[in-house]
């Protein structure tokens, strides 16, 4: 008997053992999902593509009045990160551009700038803390979990940025599309924000909100 | 182009990147259950009312011998709690009124009395030492995750208590129905307890073991 | 050699293992801190005490214009609660009063009307849909974690409320604190919110905001 | 330049930047404890002795009622278990011999038996399902975080198993420890378990409890 | 109304709430499985013999070039582990016998020798530390999450060891299958390993690898 | 009493209660680390620059025989990142580096190729099946937590990618040098790899290895 023939024996009886072990989580998109994230796509089926993505090389459309484009690389759109507990994005931002405040519910962010000159910041909760940062091309900033920030383009040329998520599902919850953006009562709105009558009218106006 | 139209690009670029992320995830109960939770619900189908629950309202029936009643919110009656690590019950105690020793395998507990006087205790497992308190309206006490505990109304009137948990389902072992309530042999009850068969046979009786 | 002299022995062969095993792990708040929590305090130091707190049994302060009060229980106040994975507070709420939009960046909630009506409501961040609803006594509702929400008395008389969350810290960031009540620059709230400038600087007199 | 001096370049440069990565967090045991776990003791002082333990290799000593011995290598025994979810223990039980009903609030836990026969159960809370089974040599039993069970001797001879559990420090709660062997008073033991006054104070008395 | 009778109607409040509380989450192994494990087996189909294993009991087949064999019990082998954070296997080891260099992706290890004598070690990331150490019966080791490490039969007679796992699902990377026994292109084996042609080669025809 | 007192006297109210809510926990790297990271720096010494780093900006050297260069942002360099769950590193890949056959051990990774063209790899645990893939500009791909990957410049001109982990200390075992540069006694790297002991010794000598 060989050592190969031997070898052999002994990965058969691993394999054996080992046929289901749970090395990743493909997304089966169109399966259930559950607390912790998709179903799994077989095992069998899963190729080398379901690791990889091209959706971040494209640069995403600027020609709005926001002068920003946020591409997203989360579970949605890359189902291989399921279950892994990262997730990437870019964000394109033409000179004047802005990514308007906002949050992630569902986890904490790091961004590198690739490009130009960007000013960040977020506000703490405990003692609303403003911590600002302009960055430039090289520098990475954090945005840690929940708290409200944003990104703006402060420089002359177009800004680009990387951001990564402690999850696959960070979320995105912009304040502007929450408050007015939707069919929120002004009523409600104005009581809860202390905002005045004509600005919420006027921002529900431009951002499309009913109510 | 209004900035209207540009805004409401922007918003479609990030819709079309966010159709599923996962806010919440409200239990679909007829679904497949995890080792995380339940499946989710789609969302489409969720509305406000899966994250509303009027249960806890409705006092529970004290007339029996123990004078108590445990009215649950746990993710099976209110499945919006799903994957949430939270839910409530309320304690009904008519005078005299006990809950019997017991634990939640899969959770810690914060009790608050709304109304009477509770003496409440817990048991350590390090050093069996007890931490027993009398509490009144307004007290609230912990009750570290499965650890032996009570609560049992030590006032005159009746005592009323909202019980927070640290899981969506916590579950709830008391030690009389483990014991007694079932068809675990009279003989092995004994043997890992140290009862007298006598005590072991009238509490058999009382609570419809058999065995 | 009795049965007591014999338990006793297996009984000390047992807690000479387990001195330190960790039942609970109430917070000292004077020593370091760390990602999962407090230091603990020693086991022998530790009483009853550690595990109850009184200040959720006193009505707040709601003398103030927007006539509401929030009372917390958190690892801060109570750090019995310290690696428990929950927490509580209270919700006064004067008629008129209101919790300004707010997120709780690091947990979910679970709010159960005490007395009053309670107009309450949170926005997803998939579909910024608005999950609107009036709780009567006994009704609850969900706010999951890190998603925009508000409460506000909605009937005649003062309503109470009891919140539970699924941390012993869950934070609180109130948007109109972040904006209006620091130093961040009006230029760039202004940039990030598209609120006019009138307004801006209007909540930040109101606030105590500078910049 | 030879290989070894550019590889040992880039090693440097690697080794700069991962001096203190996180492979282990063997426990400092006079440190502060947190909720995950003690605080590491230093890399540099760390062997392979941290990560050894011989303490599973000597039989407990059975002389004793109930016969039986449990030998513990959890966190507190064996401090390289710090942080890895996981501990052990052995049990030894004499012909006859018995752990008593009890519980492990912090961890699953899996039994192999080496020697012997063993009459194993637990006790699941939603039903009060009684889950037993004999167990001979080569048999593993699984018994689920925090509910009752025990083992007991249902052989001839001596009896040795080997337990693993999901927790460095799973905690270990006796439920006669916990009801008989401390300060518990006699009337709350028997009005929140339903248990005799004789009963009750028979077993104080074997335990050495009182009150 | 009897006691029985009052303790039943309580009995039946509770348990309707509690109808599916997650004491454990038995692996249906044809069901979907997600990033936490498999879905649950309905409880009322749930016997003891889901949560006993009796594969352990049985010596693995040494009769190969490696003289070892290792029998898992894994989620995939033992479903009642789902979810449950622990798993186990048995090493077998003739004389001479070995577990190659190997990693466990998803878990810590410990062993614990049975019978005969094993050396075994592993290598920290952080400074390429090597952990070395003899063990005789009745010695356990520690083998950290993710960490390179080997088992060999360093005595005259056979070994025999059990080792445990953080993980239901830990995983088994053993470097030389990884590199050898596949269609790893040689010329891509050698490029980042540094190994050379001709033993890469080698390997490759001794374990069926291709490419 | 105007809104400003009001308010201000509310948000006391808030701000005596959240003095430390744990919004982040930047690393005190000279204090006590703990399982789940270092202990958190004093908030009020946290300035914004604990959130930024520059390191990723600068190129790293690859004048060396693998032509390639990793610069790591994780806890260590970028202590804002502890307890956050993420960290991230720059690759720089003259023509024909490579960096070598490798793992992290406590995080899943994803890569995003910047400049250059890049061959990658990953071999999973469960079937040894390579996953190969040749990635330009724009492409990323993932490489599943303690998998053995590797990443090799397989264009014409130099290689730039950053690469994202789902921990803030995923540490980094290249394999080898865990073989061979450092005192592994070289009849255990041969026993337990099959690599001749020919081969064994040239790597050893080449990479700085002992024994």
């Amino acid at each position: 008997m060989s050592i190969l023939q031997i070898l052999i024996l002994f990965s058969f009886l691993l394999s054996a053992s080992h046929a289901a072990v749970q090395d990743f989580c493909v997304a089966d998109l169109s399966a259930p999902e559950g607390p912790a994230g998709y179903s799994c796509k077989k095992v069998s089926a899963v190729t080398v593509n379901d690791f990889v993505f091209s959706g971040l090389g494209v640069a995403g459309n600027t020609s709005n009045l926001i002068k920003a484009a946020v591409t997203t690389a989360f579970v949605n759109q890359f189902p291989g990160l399921n279950g892994l507990g990262i997730s990437l994005a870019r964000l394109d931002l033409a000179p004047g551009g802005v990514i308007p405040l906002h949050t992630h519910p569902g986890g904490s962010e790091v961004l590198l700038v690739l490009q130009g000159t960007i000013c960040a910041g977020f506000i703490s909760s405990s003692a609303n803390t403003v911590y600002l940062k302009t960055l430039n091309k090289g520098d990475s900033m954090i945005f840690p979990q929940g708290l409200l920030h944003f990104q703006l383009n402060s420089g002359k040329g177009p800004a680009l940025a990387i951001v990564s998520f402690s999850s696959p599902s960070p979320g995105l919850q912009i304040v502007d599309f929450a408050l007015f953006a939707n069919n929120f009562p002004s009523e409600l709105v104005e009581a809860t924000t202390f905002l005045d009558d004509a600005q919420v009218k006027k921002l529900k106006g431009v951002l499309g909100g009913t109510g």
